[in-house]
Order: C-alpha cells, then structure tokens, then sequence
C-alpha cells in the first residue's frame, strides 16, 4: 500500500494549507509528520480498492483516520496522560512545542476530522452521516475516550487478561473498526458486522503482539523490563505468561484469516495490508 | 426560554445515562451541570419556534452546542491553559477529579457532540451533514480553536483592539454562529449569512459586555482591579477607554437590532432571549 503515499501526503498537506498561519499550523504539521504507517486510512482505501473501486475520491475521509489517531496520540502522551518524551524517536508535540499546544492540537485534529468527512465530495449525505456516526461512536465516552479512561484507572490496581482486553478493545479496536467499516460502507458492502469482528480482531491482536514483541526486542523472557511494566502496567505475559499469549495470538490471527476468506478477500490489495500486521517484526 | 430548561435537563440525562458507569461519566455529569445558561441550545431552539416550528424534535442536535461549549471550557481552564481553579463558584473539573480525566471529559464531549447530531432522527441526512461541516469548521483549526491559539500566544504581547476582536470573533463568535446557523438550517431559512452575521456581532457584544460588566462589578473605572488585567490580558477598557468601549457595545446592539428586523424576528422567543443578552447584568 506504498502506492497510496503520495496520495495521502498530498491529501495531508493540502489539509496543513488551509490552517491559518500559526504555532497551531506548525504543531499540526509537527504531530502529523513523523514516521507513522498510516495504517487506518491505509485499511479504509485499501479495502476499497480490494472491491474494485478507485479509492482517491475517499482520501479526505481517509485522513480523517489518521487526524484521530494522531489527536489521540498527542493526548495521550501529555504529561498528565502518559507523560511520553518521545514517539517514534521524536519528541512528542508538547516537548517539541508546549502543553497547552499539544491539547490544541489534539482538539482541533479531531474537530477537523468530522470536517473532512463532510467535505468528502464523492460520498453521498447519507454515508457521510453513517461515519459521522460510526466514528462519534468508536471515539467518544463509549469508545476510545472511555478506554482511556478504563486504561488509567487500571494503575496501580489488580487487572486481569479480561480487563486488559477490554482496555485494548476500547483503546485500539474501536478506531480499527471504524477504519475499516468506512470502507465497507463507502464500497456498499455488507454484513457490516463481519468487517466490524475482523477490525476487532485485529485490533486486540495488535496489542498481543506489542507485548510478545517487546519480549523478543528485548531478548528477554522475564517480563522483567517491558516498558509497560515499569510503568506498573501489566501485559499479556505478566499476566498469562508467554505460551499463553503466543496461543492467543495465534487464535486471532486464525480468526482474522477465516474473516478474509468468508468476506472474499484474500489474495486483494487489503489482505495484503492486513499480512503485513499480521507479520510485523517491530 | 425557561420553557426549554426542562427538555434540555431531560436531553441532558439521558446523554449522560448513555455513558458506560465510570469516573468519565461522573465528570461528565459533573462538567456539565453547574448553573450554565445553555444559552448556544437555546439560540437555537428559539429560533425554530420563531418560525413556528416545534423545537423538541431537534433537541439531541442542540445539546450537542452545549457539549461543545462545555468542552471548550473544561479544556481552557486546565493548568496548562487558563490554570483556573473555580468556574461559575464551582471547582473546576480538573480540580474537582483530575486534569487526565478533565482532558478526557473535553474530548468525549467534543467526539459525543457528533454523535448526537447524527442521532438527531428529525433530520434529513443532508441537513446533518450541513451541521457537522458548520459546526466542525467553526470549532476546528480555523474557528475556536484557532482563536484559543491566537489568545494564548498574544499574552504578554502588545495587542490591538482589532487583534482582540478577532481573538473574540475565533473564541466567542464562532460557536454562536453555530448554535444560530443550526436554528436557521432546521426551519430551512435563508440568507444564512444574515443569521451568522447577528451571530457574530452578538458574540463581540458579548466579549465587550464582559469587560464593561467587569467595571461596573468592580465598582471600579480604573481598569487597575479587573482580573484578566491581572493575569496580563489587555480588555477594550484598557485599549480603548470606557467611552470608547460603550460606544462600540452600543454599535453592535444597534446592528443586531437592525438583524432582527431584517429577518422578521421582532417579538419572537428567539428575540426575547437576544434581549436577556443585550440587557444582562451579569
């Protein structure tokens, strides 16, 4: 899906063009820029393309994604978030710039999000309402925002795998899903549900993977210098342990392989996408 | 537009019973009750009857003007920004839980301000999306938040009375263009910039209200007590003088007189609440 980058830096840098010139320009510009994979307007396009349809006219809903997942970020690493200095080895945009822009940032990055769906010339009202909704639904206090908060309150308490899931259901399935239903909806594909189950599939394998990943970067098996545990935050392995979580791992990604036969998917441009998580090494 | 209050509270409610049971929806509930007017649901609940319609089916649409305007607010006091510790006698939410769940609170209510527009089943699709591209354009990184932006980075600056009024314009002006375009787009009325253009005016008004409220609360001409001054803010007082500043509040409530009478409004609910604006005393 390197083939979208083009389209997708240009559709970025169009949308920086129309911010009046400003600290706010520069920092949106800042926490948009990096080295991030783009991954959820890459499964909305992708997907797309998979059903045979030329996915440029979608590229604004599909920054729209990424304007989300990137205000989350900035959020979340603020210092009364997760205090995160760096991200991707950059400094994060309320070191590069301050705390009461990072917050700008991110609260403009998500009012400007619904704006490039309404701007999205080749949908039609009705689907543009439909991810209205979708997105409000998978973000706001029942989605996104409320697995952040699920995720703070879990510090310093007794959780356990089930807890941690629906953490990473909320925190990072959520915003999958509406990735890849944008692109179920803008090609008219249907049951929705069966795009919305491998969206969530992916997204808790995700977080399994960060966690056997961070094992094997480390080249160590103790669960004794995850990141996330010296932040006092348990992973798959402190809690179910390395075997475990590499078979739950392996069930997700079982699932999400029947998913892509059954929607009639493998061998596409979006099965392709989805190898690629599935695989990752970092 | 007393009336209203008790569809509002209901509205209100059930919002709030929506949120799964946690610390967010507590500060939720908390972030938005307190003595507010609702005054951005009310312009433009009003509005619709003005025009003989009944307002209650769009109540869902108006809630979300004051899920935006609580955000805003919530997300200004925090430390990093206005660092203000009481809001209308009450702590403010950052203080009262904590500023992660304060910042939380701002974004769930921004993303769930979306999500009610779309709920809003008594309006047709297009009209829902004419209200997310308003909305998210008068809020986004060209609207408030751009002048949140532009507030922040003129402290300790030499500001003109014009840099304040597009400062007022950005923070001020824009969402009660809005809550007025949302009125005048639901009981499908025309031209919509004669609507936003009262709009407008009305929220310079208002910022200049402020400043000459603030003198006479004071019981003090001057302009050495007030407590933005204290915190290094300019006020048209200090650029302008008070003679000046009246004369100017007197020319926007003699523009948004003559609105009134342009769009046939003289007399109606929707006039009666501009005049609790235009006459308040605090």
């Amino acid at each position: 899906m390197e083939k979208l980058d083009p389209y997708l830096n240009e559709t970025t840098q169009n949308y920086i063009d129309s911010i009046p010139e400003s600290r706010l320009k520069k920092a949106v510009a800042y926490a948009l820029g990096g080295s991030g994979k783009r991954l959820r307007p890459k499964l909305m396009l992708s997907l797309i393309e998979s059903h045979g349809m030329d996915s440029k006219p979608f590229l604004k809903a599909a920054l729209a994604l990424e304007l989300v997942h990137t205000y989350s970020l900035v959020h979340d690493d603020l210092p009364a978030m997760d205090d995160d200095d760096l991200r991707r080895g950059q400094p994060t945009t309320h070191i590069q710039f301050d705390e009461a822009t990072a917050i700008l940032v991110g609260d403009a990055l998500l009012s400007d999000a619904f704006k490039l769906i309404s701007d999205t010339n080749a949908l039609d009202a009705q689907t543009k309402v439909q991810m209205v909704h979708i997105l409000s639904e998978k973000i706001g206090s029942r989605g996104m925002v409320y697995g952040q908060i699920l995720d703070i309150a879990s510090e310093g308490q007794a959780v356990t795998s089930d807890d941690l899931m629906k953490i990473n259901l909320h925190k990072t399935s959520h915003l999958l899903e509406a990735s890849i239903l944008f692109g179920a909806i803008t090609s008219k594909r249907a049951p929705l549900h069966a795009y919305e189950s491998l969206a969530r599939n992916l997204g808790l394998l995700y977080q399994i993977q960060d966690d056997l990943l961070e094992v094997e970067g480390n080249e160590a098996t103790t669960g004794k210098s995850f990141s996330d545990e010296r932040r006092g935050k348990p992973t798959f392995i402190t809690l179910l342990g390395l075997e475990k979580t590499k078979a739950l791992n392996a069930a997700y990604e079982k699932a999400i392989q029947e998913s892509l036969v059954t929607l009639h998917l493998k061998g596409t441009p979006f099965a392709q996408l989805i190898s690629t998580i599935l695989y990752r090494t970092h």
